[in-house]
């Protein structure tokens, strides 16, 4: 199969519709036509083999992350998903893998509405790079640096989830089905970000863990934030981990694709309204404060002191 | 260093002025603004260790290169580097290294005026993704599939030249500087683009190999072409060659990030003023047929039947 035969392939599985571009697959480069009142969001994200997933995971499975990852920071941006461009490069042509990694990848692009425009497919180590490009409406993008003192930091969904099931089979245990799904098949919180346009003061995805995150917030708004770490939301398969690997997990695990954020106090009480439009639990776990630094409460008002600064790759992330 | 450092360095050293994003490195995405009139043209290319280039290739060259090849690209498109994202995989930090890479980059960036504006940097087997923005008025993209029966066909340089430096690295002898050259340090044909883009019917970069790319033409736009052997402009290298081994190099060598296109027969007096306009020698090599078979010609009117369809990767290559 020729490299053109093996796009065209991936095309034609992962179709949703007649697309939006003006030239997609099969010129030199896609021709886009961006709205004159939208600006273009544009990220890019690799998963390398043995890395960011693990040699075993299905192809399904990877063909649904990578898209995923990539959709989750056009969620943080409060981005509407528009096109995107793949990469692939694999250590051979096995047609079934293919097929059932751009099965993955399909489903998800239908479900978020975007439009595979071009890609290029390489021999070599396994790894996908995606770079997606979504539209927002000109100046309503959400940024990291919007925090404000006072703010409420909130954040989707459970944190540790997927961490714990990565850290499970490192350690040759089988996780739980729900936090495997977490791990291998994040959900990106688009109509979350979307929502969210319009309140958050500023907004990141959760990929290297929330203290990380959570810092890039900090850093970008010249700020600091108190959190409660009993207000964490934990997922069912922590509850009978010891606390200490518990809040591992929670503030430094990765890998959650949830996002945080940060709210005006006076408007706490439209998250539950978002909560229920958005299908996705939210919760408040603190406040930002003046003093640029990030404090960590136990119960009894202790400051908790994390062994980590969250997943610090290099080895992986986005930009 | 942090993925977040390296990148932050890497930007450093490849800062072409202000920049032109709305948002560019350090949020989640970045934030672009397409001026209403333009289209934006977008191409995708991966180079994997090994595969694409030699484990010795110096980093400069690497950076440049591929940046050059989406760049070429977007030449072919006859559109106007606006903004990059740079996915690089490298198996360890070695900052010396990453500043050579960057250095190599930058220079071609400033030179085409392109912003780095994103990326993402992992772990893993060494291979550079790069997915590069381009700006062109509405409509009119230069694309493959305009070309008509009469058209004249013509490409940009000279053919032959990297292949001929690949093939000696790859047989243990070195090529000449210029050869080396032109396989290392591709200049993608930009100002050549743009001034194609009112004459020309269809367009197509060489990395390929003429056959296979010219080939990606005659099927996009349902044509054939006869091309006459002897009007190959061929690479001083390539004089002292086998005539079968200097024509598989012209015809089938790829890596030439040449242009290749057709422009109506009554406008051939136009080349000449481009090739000045443009810097860059430009040969009619034959004409479109409506045969639909791609016909090479020696100079006593045989047939030339190529031993192989060009550099037909899978392993490599663009949409």
């Amino acid at each position: 199969m020729s490299e053109f035969d093996l796009i065209r392939r991936l095309q034609e599985i992962i179709s949703t519709g007649p697309g939006s571009s003006v030239i997609g697959i099969g010129d030199d480069a896609a021709v886009l036509a961006v709205p004159p009142d939208r600006h273009l969001v544009v990220t890019t994200d690799t998963l390398v083999e043995g890395v960011h997933f693990r040699p075993e995971m299905p192809a399904m499975d990877l063909g649904h992350k990578a898209l995923a990852v990539n959709l989750s920071d056009l969620a943080a941006m409060g981005a509407e998903p528009a096109w995107f461009f793949l990469a692939l490069t694999v250590p051979a042509v096995d047609s079934a893998w293919l097929d059932s990694f751009a099965e993955g990848m399909a489903k998800l692009a239908e479900y978020a509405g975007i439009e595979l425009a071009g890609g290029d497919t390489t021999a070599g180590p396994l790894s996908v790079t995606i770079t997606a490009l979504g539209l927002v409406e000109s100046g309503q993008a959400l940024t990291r640096n919007g925090a404000q003192e006072g703010d409420l930091v909130a954040v989707s969904g459970v944190l540790g989830e997927a961490a714990f099931a990565g850290k499970s089979l490192d350690g040759g245990t089988t996780p739980d089905a729900t936090a495997r799904r977490a791990l291998d098949h994040p959900m990106p919180r688009l109509s979350l970000g979307r929502c969210l346009r319009e309140l958050a003061t500023s907004c990141i995805d959760l990929s290297d863990g929330l203290l990380a995150d959570l810092g890039h917030i900090l850093h970008a708004s010249g700020k600091g934030a108190e959190i409660e770490l009993e207000r964490l939301p934990g997922a069912d398969c922590l509850d009978d981990l010891e606390e200490t690997d518990r809040l591992q997990l929670q503030t430094a695990g990765g890998d959650d694709y949830e996002l945080c954020f940060t709210i005006p106090p006076d408007r706490a009480s439209e998250l539950e309204l978002i909560a229920e439009k958005s299908g996705i639990g939210l919760t408040v776990i603190g406040k930002i404060t003046a003093s640029q630094e990030l404090l960590c409460k136990t119960p009894d008002g202790a400051v908790y002191l994390p062994p980590g600064k969250g997943y610090e790759h290099f080895t992986g992330g986005s930009q």
